[in-house]
């Protein structure tokens, strides 16, 4: 271990403000990490672009966080975490933990008849990739997608109580337990901000991705003895690749702190 | 004018679906015409890129357009119409229309009060571009903008009626008329879809930039005696730079025809 390994920050990267409900979980679970944050703003979303594209993007994100020396890499973004972590871990030598494994593992836990639904964007219920991680976990598991294209639009306009969402959630998820689902996945890091909503509808467990993933990396840190133990006040920085204001504005209600240190930065073209 | 002028086809590009509003009311008061309608779904939206990348996407478009033999080019895209209007103007011999100005001409025409709302993307209400024109045909004119981020997304998912979308709307469209506006201006291809909703909440005179813009493409070709008159049927062909299966899926209920004859094409980077 190097000296002053412990006190290097935690590095998150997602297209957007999604993740910053995976960094709100590891700020409550690790409060003393100092953590650096990258929303790739200027490229967002990520799920309607190609792999090869994605891949390019994950790579250029993981390089400009690992150049400022983080001792371990979030991928909080479930695109990226769908196709490029495996490129990811084999070019990096550092933990780095995606989104999508922690929630499957958590969900296949707490299941009890392995039947399981999964919410997320068009993209990531189409790609299947929760349904293929949960199947490694478990192999006999019933995995059925709804994907619900309205929510991340309405979390970010900030509606994301009142009459308007609830409305939306009832017609999304009216047939989400029709199969005999026990457990439900949130599948996108936006969905946790009406994480209420949707659990006073459907009535089955929840797994939180973002909270799973928290869970994970104080695991990782505890286990490699990374963990920052004795640090007063830990700072937090962000970067977006396009103008900051929007970012603050929708980031501040997901991340329910102050967004301060923020720059505008450039990546790849 | 070169023989077989009449016969040579209208090009529209837009960074999506939302253009086939237009064309849709094209097709309605033109119906011998040809139509190429490109949409440029690989990178839309262009309303949060900096003006120079859309500068050089609409040029990029406008070249495949006319590089096929178009008569008159629609720029159906609000953004697109507000920067890069003039600079293609100048480098195309070609009539050159765009969404914005046949829109605020009408508005102006339409209100007695010279009092005109404008509801549209937030980048859209945001740039002005549509105060400004307003302000070009009637300087006197008081202009206000509401945004509505969400009727697109509610619009690309179907919701084009229900309570859903109703509800989004009363929420947005309660204060439109507290200036006394008189007229509003439907400034996003999209809300031609929900304008039956957008009527009885508002109720006051509605200007559709689609039609507005079909009428000035027809005078336009009218004017130049550019009219193709004697044509049995006419052929329409797509062209989209991803996936041609969401375009289609979501194209045929904004043109209310059939989408055939589309292809997948490549352009700029």
């Amino acid at each position: 271990m190097l000296k002053g390994f412990k006190e290097r920050p935690i590095g998150i990267f997602d297209s957007g403000v999604g993740g910053l409900t995976v960094m709100k979980e590891i700020i409550c679970q690790l409060p003393k990490e100092n953590i650096l944050y990258l929303g790739d703003t200027a490229r967002v979303p990520y799920g309607t672009r190609s792999p090869e594209t994605v891949l390019r993007y994950s790579h250029e994100n993981a390089r400009f966080l690992i150049a400022r020396g983080i001792k371990i890499l979030v991928v909080a973004c479930n695109t990226s975490s769908s196709v490029a972590l495996s490129s990811l871990r084999e070019k990096y030598p550092l933990p780095i933990i995606g989104v999508v494994e922690p929630g499957a593992r958590a969900a296949v836990q707490m299941s009890r008849q392995k039947k399981i639904a999964v919410i997320g964007t068009e993209t990531t219920i189409k790609s299947g990739s929760y349904e293929k991680a949960i199947k490694y976990f478990e192999v006999s598991a019933e995995v059925s997608g709804v994907s619900c294209p309205l929510f991340v639009p309405l979390i970010e306009e900030g509606w994301h109580e009142g009459d308007v969402v609830t409305l939306t959630a009832k017609k999304y998820l009216s047939s989400v337990t029709d199969n005999g689902a026990d457990t439900l996945v949130l599948g996108c890091t936006h969905y946790p901000m009406i994480k209420n909503i949707i659990e006073d509808i459907v009535g089955i467990n929840l797994i939180d991705s973002a909270v799973e993933t928290a869970k994970e990396v104080k695991q990782i840190l505890t286990e490699q003895d990374m963990l920052c133990e004795d640090r007063v006040e830990a700072f937090r920085e962000f970067f977006v690749t396009d103008f900051p204001e929007k970012f603050i504005k929708i980031g501040e209600r997901f991340l329910e702190h102050r967004i301060e240190n923020i720059s505008n930065i450039q990546l790849g073209n």
